[in-house]
């Protein structure tokens, strides 16, 4: 959906579109950590410090920030359980769970392709000198 | 691949794992730039300038720096063809394009499920007022 051209034909979503809305989202879901944090949640609930163990690498601050943009887009539900102290639980919702189970495929294809990327790393750093576009 | 622990157990790959040198590779596929322009090329083969329109909204800089990452960890071949002027075209390699088929299954699941990202997001500007984590 881009805001640039009022129609009165419906609006298409086009994440190659800079204005579009779904740009946005595709953004957060790809981002380093709102991916990983996708992925992680695929495995089941976790609470906030469980789930920052498990990001390894992202700070308290990067963490809540990734949260609320995935569960402002519908993507992550965030639970305050009614237990003494609260407990907060962050799920995945039915579109979380359909774009984190691509999220995970593609894991799983680059986890085991990384002989191949490490192969090409070292192949492009001992062949190419002079990076032109 | 940790590099953390040296090991004589064959090292298994995580992107996970903060050191890991898939986590790098991860994130040059599913960066803003990196994902898209990685499912723009599964289209077919772009020369620079029309890449560059393609991704709407990617400079000139960030762009080649994408290109060079997505180069040197083996998703992206550069073929200088010899014209005169010589062209450059910018073509998927086979894992480039299975990474690229899974990014393109994710865009068009977002993109279809944008207006419950957008009732979502309604929800949540309406309904959350104080962030907690």
């Amino acid at each position: 959906m881009t805001s640039a051209e009022p129609t009165t034909e419906a609006l298409v979503a086009d994440v190659f579109a800079r204005d579009c809305t779904s740009r946005q989202a595709w953004e957060a879901i790809t981002g380093k950590w709102g991916s990983l944090a996708l992925a992680a949640l695929h495995e089941g609930s976790y609470r906030f410090n469980a789930l920052r163990r498990r990001v390894d690498g992202v700070s308290e601050k990067m963490l809540a920030q990734t949260l609320h943009a995935l569960e402002r887009d519908g993507l992550v539900r965030r639970e305050v359980q009614t237990t003494i102290p609260p407990h907060v639980e962050y799920t995945l919702t039915p579109l979380g769970e359909q774009l984190a189970a691509r999220l995970l495929d593609m894991i799983d294809l680059l986890e085991r392709a990384m002989p191949t990327v490490t192969a090409a790393r070292t192949h492009y750093d001992t062949t190419r000198h002079s990076p032109v576009n």
